[in-house]
């Protein structure tokens, strides 16, 4: 088994990512029936080592229920038959999406018999590192296999027993269904991670899925591209053409309906001319749902229970109950606000004008700009990618909630008979006909 | 004019940054047709003033021939009428490219009346660093607002007075036809660039186009992502089933026609089936083009005035008359070689037979791989990009030769009418539709 321990020698780390990257030399030449078996053999692998998978999972809980873990984290620990089964489907569910490799994504003639294609392929050894949740284990194996790339993996230690059973399980079923050894490999300790993101040669691509400060010191540390995003720092803006009907339920949904996650928002911002009417109807609603509203000047004279907002809330992901909210002169103060306080995740404008609308769309430097929509919608699942690795505020590769598109990249491949360059340049050159095939 | 000399402070970088970020929040709502606009009064400028384009330029050349420049690099930096004249087209040719901004890339409804788009957008500021060769102004500036993005240069000391004149006349013409101010600005001294790469709020990607050393210590020293290449190790690799005399044409071309460049091969493998009768033709070949052959054993065994290669020679690139020739017994073998020496950028095979090529493909792991064609073809306008920015080896965002499609990302736009996820959770839950409509 792929599995480096705490007190192991960077040697044997360097040794796990070279085994990575052959695997994925192998894999690039894998085809995708025979990931897709693969895929099939590790979700009916799961559903036969049920009871094992809880039995080490139990012994995780324990230590975590010892030590007084957090109820959100413990319930995102805990593992059940449902849960494992829910494992077992997402990857039964992998199966079903279209290969994302060995697409062909243009065709462009240079000359006659000199065809150049441009065809997707995988990016070749991906690097997770996460915290806490055991199903990630499965899901993320699942993406990596069927976009044919190699995964090094590094859990939180709450889950170590449950991390460790999931990829022994995985990794053998792959094997066993003709897979390249080394396509997935695990590392366990801190230290592992440090050496890790000084990998550049091996890895391709690291994928932080925790806390901010998970990702930021990931972020900060290594020379490999980083996919994700450290803050959520999400703004709905109500405009001054916005119904005051949909605006209360839009920011409800937005504030309140699951404040902990990256997409709900962090700032309200309020056109003046509707500030007197709109404000008191959105904080009375949000009051219903306990949310502490930190305003500006303006908002703190029209609402008497509001705090002062200082500095700082503009910048704050509170993820949590607690709402800032500005009033602004003018849309295009809104998309000055969002672009130098937002973190180009998510951001929204209710608005019942067409060409208002337009004009944050464009202005709106994020990844996701929603009209007359909630914030809340930034998602894999529900952006319809039936699975989401994370979601990216890069401005380079991908963007947004990022399913297998964001594992693979593309190469060019040119055919010929024996075409020189040496035909194409001087006297009696040849020219390029440049004909677009696809 | 937004130049920052030497000797100002790191304040005055940040304002002109600041002043870039800001520019490029504007271009993102720039119409294409300002920017074609302001592209054709480029090219009009530089006509009308290539009288002063030219006596800058002298000053610089005449410091170059004082200083003993190599002549290929004085070659790079002379300018002359027609080489003005060149510039001036190429500005107006990128106005005929389509418009990679606001192309809708994909379309979903999630839910009647809840419509997802992705569309393309601008990535925001781009900084270029580059060395000698004053038509790189133009040709960044041109590629640069044509996909509505800011840029900031810094170019080789060599060539300080023809940049500058460049980039002045090339900025008060497109602030002068509807850009807005800070769209281009320019630093001058090493220190400046130093400073810009720790610039990550700002700057949303770098191109460096020079030396190996100048990319290499770039890329190992910002956290902005890096688009380019240090190294263009590619090989060739002729295969049992090659046709000689296409082998010896294009070994010929890949090394010979153009040593200096990236593209040219600095590796060449020969299966052993074909070894005794191919090599000493292609050889033959090479000696005539005083190509210095540095072999393995079997390699010195068959050719008497080949040099023994030693380790360092299979990764070295030396974009000159020089080739490291090599025996291998199968074609993995070369693909294996391929993959662990060179850099990813552009390998080729040459076979009669289509599963050897079929193979090779996929199994090596570069941005373009030929199929009997040279190596010498990766190449922006040869693949018919119209225009490029760099080489990429990197594996991420963009590959190989890049043009336009490299210089943006895309946004998620969602448009709705007041839907909020807590419509899709729960008991009495909406289902989304998730129809592909584009």
């Amino acid at each position: 088994m792929d599995t480096v321990n705490a007190t192991s020698v960077s040697a044997e780390l360097v040794a796990l990512a070279t085994r990575a990257r052959e695997a994925s030399l192998v894999l690039q030449d894998t085809g995708h029936e025979v990931r897709v078996a693969a895929l099939r053999a590790m979700a009916r692998a799961i559903r036969e080592q049920a009871g094992t998978i809880l039995r080490e999972n139990e012994l995780d809980c324990e230590t975590a229920r010892k030590q007084g873990l957090g109820q959100s984290l413990y319930k995102r620990l805990a593992l059940d038959g449902d849960k494992i089964e829910q494992m077992a489907i997402g990857l039964e569910s992998v199966t079903g999406l279209p290969d994302p490799v060995g697409v062909l994504q243009e065709e462009i003639e240079l000359d006659q018999g000199l065809i150049l294609d441009k065809v997707s392929c995988p990016l070749g050894v991906i690097a997770i590192v996460f915290e806490s949740r055991p199903d990630v284990v499965p899901q993320v194996i699942g993406l990596s296999v069927k976009s044919s790339n190699a995964v090094i993996f590094k859990g939180g230690s709450e889950a170590l027993h449950s991390n460790r059973v999931l990829f022994q399980i995985l990794e053998q079923a792959g094997i066993a269904a003709g897979l390249p050894d080394g396509f997935a490999g695990m590392v366990e300790s801190r230290d592992d991670v440090k050496a890790l993101l000084k990998l550049d040669d091996y890895i391709d691509l690291i994928i932080p899925r925790g806390s901010n400060a998970l990702v930021r010191s990931i972020m900060d540390s290594t020379r490999i591209p980083v996919l994700g995003h450290a803050d959520g720092i999400c703004t709905m803006y109500v405009d001054k053409d916005a119904d005051l009907q949909m605006a209360v339920r839009l920011v409800h949904d937005a504030k309140a309906q699951y404040p902990a996650v990256c997409n709900a928002i962090e700032n309200l911002l309020v056109h003046r001319q509707v500030a007197g009417t709109v404000l008191p109807r959105i904080l009375e609603d949000l009051r219903g749902a306990s949310v502490e509203i930190r305003g500006d000047s303006t908002v703190c004279a029209l609402l008497p229970d509001a705090l002062p907002a200082d500095e700082a809330d503009w910048d704050t992901e509170y993820n949590d109950l607690i709402l800032s909210v500005r009033v602004v002169e003018s849309l295009d103060e809104a998309t000055a606000f969002i672009n130098a306080h937002g973190s180009g995740h998510s951001d929204a404008i209710v608005t019942g004008s067409d060409e208002a609308a337009r004009r944050f769309v464009r202005r709106v430097d994020s990844s996701s700009v929603m009209v007359n929509a909630s914030t809340r919608f930034a998602d894999g699942y529900r952006y319809g990618k039936g699975a989401e690795i994370g979601i990216s505020t890069n401005k380079t590769h991908a963007r947004g909630p990022v399913g297998l598109e964001g594992l693979v990249i593309y190469k060019y491949i040119l055919r010929g008979s024996g075409q020189c360059v040496a035909d194409y340049t001087g006297a009696h050159a040849r020219s390029y006909t440049h004909r677009r095939i696809l």
